[in-house]
């Protein structure tokens, strides 16, 4: 998951690319990168957070153009040189975002060397960056080059491109796994990855671009749109889940609905007694006090996160899992000592937080701990973007629903159900793959088998 | 406001230093550092937060004490150079890191001259660190030197000393403005600002160290107290209010429930008619979740955090105050649209941010917007360690509760009274100087004078 | 003008990787870099010199087959992205360093586009690499490749690459323009722009690569040769007048014995009654001193060059060309006060520096100045590698011998003889272009201008 | 040794100090420093070279007084923190650079500890600094200061003091050890340890400050000066021999001239029939070709001096010591091969080097090799400045001429005589403690030993 943002407007675009990013920060913590054409043309990208790699040089960006990403490694290492944009010197410069995962990315990518055009990273970001180079360079037409793209490359993809002296160019992936909206404030449009973008900057948003759809927009502010591909949509249900803003609005749903809307739907099926409910922060806070007025419970903040812990220094004698949950949640003793207490959190992964979470609350007093999880069962990875472990790590894969409560020592467990999600959602045609198994956009079982190493592999970087 | 932690083990203490580090974080961010005296002495400090300072070298350090600090600018520069802890390389090293402002730093620091003892800063804490190695050079004797301290340093101070070979020191001054508390583990003693220092290391919290009172434990371990001056206590009704954490738990009261009071006792005067209560994140939700739930009406999230904005890079065009509250908040227009609002927020300083957060949430549709202040009006500058305006700024220090509400245009506007917060916060005796004007530890006008410059010019910087 | 070095070996060769290239540091100061392929691949540069860009992470290269380059800029931009190695992902992977000049750069780097290949700099070097390694990923063959490369690329190159799990190839165009030389130390074998490298790492200098020659190197360590193509030699004379060091022998003459004779076919025709010689450091020392010994007149150090000038920070006020002479040399008074002196210098480039040392050594006290260059007039700009100024800028292309003598105020100027150079580096057939204005290698006028162009380009970046 | 520099001016000085530094930087490389007082104070030091440590940020500084410092480590630990200037903040801001070595450094160090006045650093000029200022603070008497500085301080020193608002200060200690000049241009005076800075100013050398005299400028550049101690004078003999830069000119002999003297004295005593003379490059060139020229035999660069190598990499199987000669100096064949050479170099320390260059020529080919040294053999610490190593490992401390001779490896050992030092720098009354063991400034043996463990601890670190 990435953040991708884009900008064309009658004035400089670098500060509000700028002030876009961090309000995208929490798609991607790992990487950033810029770039903006004008009469110099402005390229920067490092490690680490937007704050941490732009210095003053910035503001002599004059470029009316330009792109911007926020990166969460999900394909390729880890390194400096896989940060976005990647700038094609082809004869107009060519600058791309992606957020997303090429599924048939290393069949392209042996095809393109057989070719002579060898790839400089592992990301499928930059490969994509030189096909669409090479059609535009051949047939001078977004278009014509976006519908190239859509023919030979599967799995998901939201995409803007700033073209140098020729325009702002985006197009999503014809199942609309990832999502993406255009905004605009006087003469100036903006694609962004999610809507809070647009509120920081003072934009409105137009309306999110369509799956399968590229939207081309020129130096002269003429926007052109041309729907390339009809697929069944397939929004990816983690975005309003967990991954997006709360104050975001994604496909005509906002995020902040969705999730109180998990909480009733919860609500609904509760029947234990309980005396106070409380959330692992921040993403299921929501739901969770949604969840707590529905059945008339007191709604407390049982758990503290800090929000400063960094990378830290192992002595060789600690372990280092035993403690960073430790590091990172602190409980309020006052909220739950003695108290039949039910903790609301987003979703369950490998389970190790949670059981570390349950016995936190314990050793500070509660009486029970009932895990109440917002997301129904993970069992599948997900090849559309979000790094989900390998299958054996998922605790779902092979458990079931009583087998996961004995292992995390919770004195009960509620999951979401799948049709509830949809209703929260107000969705149907939802990608679920990582729930019931259904990957929407085809992957050979080769594929899955190279993609999952290829994940692990990144991993270990 | 600085956080101060100090530890003494039989076995290294680094890697506990840092992680108690890191839950002290919030009381200050702006620079950082520690040392740590045993086979080599290990001494760094930086600019910038905890995470980003210190590296894989800091596993060397191998010492059984150690001071770390975590700074917040108010008296002094903001250079790296004004970094806790100082390190006197008296006959032994000693290392000191402190918690408050020393009211009569000027007229020491021209005494100290005539002496031939010159600063290498313009800190109270580099002053204070010289002053107690001479005397303890001197007399070798601990509480001998912190005596020394008590009768000629005035204003607020909480303060931990590593005596590399020697042992470990804590003193608080007499009035206990600034929380400073003893926790333990097995054979590891530890003193830090806060207890949530404690949780995330698997300590337990003894005691609070006594105003006035020194505690020193030597290296096999042994713990002596002794109480030097005696004085009315004044605790800093901030710490509660503000300043620390929730999970927090400062001179017998614990922080989480003086906030859910704080709530609840201004749910008492309420009778205006609302739909809803949001707060501002993220000390004012406790307090407003209780308020709601008090009153009988929803509470929502109304307003989203970003957690990511750095420093930013502003176009000679822009107005940085303009844009900086829109960057750093964002509305859920799905919990105000068409409501009548209450928003309830720690507290009212100079009331500029009040102002927009009231015009942001009538931009996004609410109907009416109430605001609440869980502090009562702050009229006075503080001396003892909180980074107020002078008092020209503070909003509240020459209009009327009416003129406030006009100014940040909210439809009314509640103040918490001064009663509420000693009910609140249980206490009596507290330091509410900010608030009544009423210094509990003398100072000249002359030297509020000087004070307010010299934080005037630090801001500068 | 850049530094090359390639090693091959049946253990680690990083060490003598770099011990060559502090020897080859000389050939280019701007950048450098290395590739080394072992069980991991290392691969570092940056700006700077050698001794500032690699830390002690290189002690983990553990590869047999590596390349360093250090890096003089010519064509391109001076960004650390133009430094070499370039590093290509075919399916082997594949290292090249490069010193000289693709005179027919821009025409090749179009064709590629219209392929789909586009650069990610402005070097020949990147452009050179990837070329390479499509026609080594098509025919498997290394000479096959170097074939098409000698069909293709026109002007001067001295190359050597490292192909991952394959082995170590050098060649050198087929007119010789830049040095190339093979050594060998037990079971390692070397190629290195200069024999100055062998020395300091004990190896012993073979023979020099032929022009036109490829020499591959396979990881069983069996040598290879295939002499691709035939033109007549034309090795530049600018290496033994000014570039390479005394101590290198450099086909098949030696650097210091050429400069020897320069010195003394000076003296042949010599007349003027002079007191002293001197000259200025370090490279015509050698020349001065055979000169003084030949004609017997006492040979002085009369300059003192200061090693230490870096970057110098100018006040608005100052004019920066005024002083940074009178930084980087200063005379020894006692040399020459009172007396008539002959300075020889190895060049005339633009003649500013000659007429500042003429002023010197009068303000010093010298009663007569005879200027001698070891180098006849430099009337033309290269286009093989040496970064003379446009000719525009050179002062001997439109001036005559006594127009340049008044010019820098000397009381006579004496050239070296192009015969003259030919009888000191015992060689016929030597390019000089930039003397005489015969371009061994054809070059089309357009691409003369072109070529200036974008030097003068890269000097303003 | 250090370099020290201070200016005075009616315009900002930071730009000639820069300047001046850069002439001085062969003086010590390990640290540098500026500190400037103006409209704002500009202070910086770092490890490393001038060129290295300084950005754009210094040409803020528009002071008319300022001190510089470039810094070899003789005593105190390497760090930066060691790095001259000094700033005292006293009541007028003091910053103070020095050259030389206190030898009761340690004594004065426990008295100010008594008193309250503790050290930040290991170094003897930070004391020196801090005792200056409390001197002056009391007298507010620059030249009453001095002169308790000069009955207290034993062992050699020259300094420059700036003084904020005051004017800058210069003095030498009683026996002058260490050089110090005095240059005016215009309205602009400036103290150095040596003249060349001034020539790269543009300054005009007036006089050396004297031995025992402080010399005072105020800001209205008025100068007084002031003979505080008169005792027998004993420069350095080892400035003229290697240390200063033969372009300069110190109390009153020009140290190009003392080492052409140097080489004629020893061709006076010389025999041995040899075909060439060369020399160990940098220093002892000058000496060489003045002996070849004085016996009749040709001079010829026979090694050359690699001056890029920095910090190299070792292997864990490689010997440090054995390859690093290698790498710094590399013979020319052609100058040596079949030839009875004389090498002349400065001196002979340890005797390792000497070896290896022996063994270099002989692997060269040189028929014979003869050892020359313009230097008399060192046998003794020195304990003003020079960081010799212990006696123990210099290698005349215990040996004959004839044993040296044979561990170098070389067919005859030639060494300067005393005699013939005196006669070359044209002095009598030169500090030779190293040579004759005598100690013009009284040092109790108990010191010695102190200072020699506390060097031998320095190189450690």
């Amino acid at each position: 998951m990435c953040g991708v943002i884009g900008l064309i407007s009658d004035r400089p675009v670098v500060q509000d690319l700028l002030y876009g990013m961090f309000a995208l920060q929490h798609r991607g913590q790992d990487a950033a990168g810029v770039a903006v054409f004008g009469s110099t043309h402005y390229v920067k990208k490092g490690k680490g957070l937007v704050a941490q790699i732009f210095d003053d040089e910035i503001i002599s960006a004059d470029g009316c153009v330009g792109v911007g990403h926020t990166r969460y490694p999900t394909a390729g290492t880890n390194g400096a040189h896989a940060a976005h944009p990647f700038v094609i010197e082809s004869s107009s410069k060519i600058a791309a975002v992606h957020n997303g995962n090429i599924t048939n990315y290393l069949d392209i990518r042996e095809a393109l060397k057989k070719r002579g055009i060898f790839p400089d990273s592992d990301t499928d970001a930059e490969m994509l960056s030189k096909v669409f180079a090479g059609h535009y360079e051949h047939s001078q037409d977004v278009f014509s080059a976006v519908s190239s793209i859509m023919e030979t490359m599967k799995g998901s993809y939201s995409i803007v491109i700033a073209i140098d002296k020729i325009g702002l160019l985006a197009f999503r992936d014809p199942y609309g796994f990832r999502p993406l909206v255009l905004g605009r404030k006087g003469m100036s449009y903006c694609f962004a990855s999610e809507s809070v973008a647009f509120e920081s900057l003072g934009f409105k948003r137009i309306r999110d671009v369509e799956p399968g759809e590229a939207v081309f927009i020129d130096l002269n502010l003429n926007v052109v749109s041309c729907k390339i591909q009809e697929r069944p949509t397939a929004h990816c249900m983690f975005e309003w889940v967990y991954f997006a803003r709360p104050d975001s609005h994604i496909d005509g749903r906002s995020v902040y609905n969705a999730r109180l809307k998990l909480g009733r739907q919860l609500a609904k099926r509760w029947t234990t007694p309980i005396d106070v409910v409380i959330a692992v922060p921040d993403t299921a806070r929501t739901a969770a006090a949604a969840f707590a007025e529905a059945i008339g419970v007191k709604y407390r903040e049982g758990l503290i996160k800090n929000r400063y812990i960094g990378r830290t220094f192992i002595m060789p004698t600690q372990s280092k899992r035993e403690s960073s949950v430790r590091l990172k949640l602190n409980p309020i003793i006052a909220s739950v000592n003695g108290r039949r207490v039910a903790v609301v959190d987003d979703s369950i992964v490998r389970g190790t937080t949670s059981r570390k979470i349950v016995q936190m609350l314990r050793d500070a007093g509660a009486a029970e701990v009932h895990f109440i999880s917002t997301c129904p069962p993970i069992k599948n990875p997900c090849h559309y973007g979000i790094d989900f472990p390998t299958r054996g790590e998922l605790i779902a894969s092979d458990k079931t629903e009583d087998e996961i409560c004995k292992e995390i020592g919770a004195d009960s467990l509620t999951y979401q159900t799948i049709a509830d999600v949809e209703i929260s959602c107000k969705k149907q045609n939802l990608c679920m793959a990582c729930l019931n198994g259904v990957y929407p956009s085809p992957i050979s079982s080769e594929q899955m088998v190279m993609l999952a190493e290829q994940r692990i592999e990144a991993r270990k970087c």
